[in-house]
């Protein structure tokens, strides 16, 4: 019999000591379902929570980091802290993050707000990391950037990042081009970086989150199974859709503009359609128009709109909160052993 | 700090114990790699070797078998033996199957040449496990078929095979149209089944060993690994490029006829082209002519044969003995290890 363990407590864990978290998981910032309530949740069950600007103008990511740190205050903290500026008091709160896509077109005034709000955690994606890192180091922001392949975690730690996401095939929604999976994308990235790694795409049970640190991980982003669970913003409807998938029912579509994995609907049928006669990249461009990610997954309109989700949602089957999830992942060892 | 231990060895694994070897590892029969010296060196080394028949005319497959034999061959077996038919002798050799894709042309000739030679293990793939399981078995062999879907995986629990191959995405050649990756697949056909589970695609580092036994696999399948090792028949031309391999350039194609995964090259990049231009089946059988995967894997056309590889070929980087991959995931663990 051999065995092996992995460190996953706080005292050691990289990823535990860098966002000073008790797991290591993180709950992803996915469009129209991490709002401030989910983002809570996760963090103050153990995990990492983070706010997902990439669905929010200025304005309203504004109010969710507000409410977000009102929700995340630590008790008492106002008369404890001393220090500060002119004496006024600090008030401390728990950790908690929000994700950044980077071609977001109003990039500039997020970062100043996220700066202003005092957000101790971003994680970017989509774009490169040598542009903001900087900026959100020099105020003392830690920074994690995702990414889909090796190439991009060398430069991630050339960047100067805190930490790297490797995002695998399987993953919901926007997707890299390389279709590398977790399974295959982990160690390699593990091989190519000596900063922290984080895994993302297909985890979920305990099972993928032991899985993850075998492959080298040393964190979890975990978006599916918080993305159908009770405080995420997602409308009803799309939860429920996602919750009854089969294996095989989401799809990774419209590869001539960006690859993004999507639920069988009619509007994922008609694209699929359309690319198999060979669509350009300006048809399928008026195909999508706009909205229909919010369409889908805040709406809940389940055939027209974009439904945004990951392989493993056939996996999740039943409703919970996001502490039922951290919980579930991070009990006594047992049902994944071998029978 | 948390643990987990896995069963990976001959008296309590039930892939070691069905089988009588002992490593829980099976050498894939994969075509024009698999034949009997690649097959009697993985299970010389204490794995189960599989002769690729689906590159084999019926002929040549006996050839093979018994080449196999007599590399397998258990010294003073055959004096040792006792009972048998009319007294005569019987030889005695070490464990070893072939691997029959189900759509094969002379299918009912290589059954009868595998019965005819008394080889003892068989893994099916392409086709119902429902045909051929009971011959099989009332012939006294093992069998194993490869799955894509958990529902797959229940049919062949329901046919009476012995095990179960779960193949994921990431897998070199033919793939399954569900495109679900290892890593989302064997925990959910872990839930489906009760009988022993292979993992395959991506199984390559002493890392991914560990991570499929953590997703609730007892076994794996591996085939990229094997296919650029020494004993391997693909061509040292097929075996170099492979090695070379950047992640991200292997491509799941010809999804309108059987999904395969392909080597970027220029025969791949003509593929692609006709497919992103809406390229009908018929056009794409023209297209891909006949052997292809001859001419690519065999003879070592670099640019117009096919290059059958899985994704984690990326990773496979030195020539080496099947010998010394078995050492080499089967050693004392330590380089997984999280820092």
């Amino acid at each position: 019999m051999l065995g092996f363990t992995y460190i996953c407590d706080a005292m050691e864990n990289r990823i535990c000591k860098l966002f000073g978290i008790e797991h290591p998981i993180i709950q992803a910032g996915m469009v129209w379902c991490s709002g401030w309530r989910l983002a809570a949740a996760a963090s103050k069950a153990g995990g990492l929570g983070l706010i997902g600007a990439g669905s929010m103008h200025p304005d309203n990511l504004r109010h969710h980091i507000r409410s977000c740190k009102d929700a995340l205050r630590i008790p008492g903290s106002e008369s404890e802290a001393g220090g500060g500026n002119a004496g006024s008091p600090e008030v401390r709160f728990l950790p908690f993050g929000v994700n950044v896509p980077l071609m977001y077109p109003q990039i500039e005034e997020i970062m100043n707000i996220i700066v202003e709000e005092k957000v101790p955690i971003v994680f970017t994606s989509a774009g490169s990391p040598k542009k903001w890192t900087p900026f959100l180091k020099e105020h003392g922001i830690k920074v994690a950037h995702v990414v889909s392949s090796s190439v991009f975690a060398v430069k991630c730690e050339e960047a100067g990042v805190d930490a790297v996401v490797a995002e695998g095939f399987e993953a919901g929604g926007h997707n890299g081009r390389e279709e590398t999976t977790t399974f295959c994308l982990i160690p390699q990235v593990r091989e190519a970086i000596t900063i922290p790694l984080i895994a993302a795409g297909g985890v979920a049970s305990r099972a993928s989150y032991n899985a993850a640190f075998a492959l080298g991980a040393e964190g979890v982003q975990i978006g599916t199974r918080f993305a159908l669970c009770t405080e995420s913003s997602a409308h009803p409807a799309f939860k429920e859709r996602c919750r009854g998938l089969k294996e095989g029912e989401t799809k990774l579509l419209l590869k001539k503009l960006a690859p993004t994995r999507l639920v069988d609907n009619d509007f994922s049928m008609a694209v699929l359609e359309a690319e198999n006669r060979g669509a350009s990249a300006e048809e399928l461009t008026i195909l999508l128009g706009k909205s229909r990610a919010k369409m889908g997954i805040f709406e809940g309109n389940l055939s027209e709109g974009e439904l945004e989700i990951g392989q493993v949602a056939s996996m999740v089957r039943k409703e919970e909160s996001a502490a039922d999830i951290i919980r579930d992942l991070t009990g006594v060892p047992g049902d994944f052993l071998m029978p």
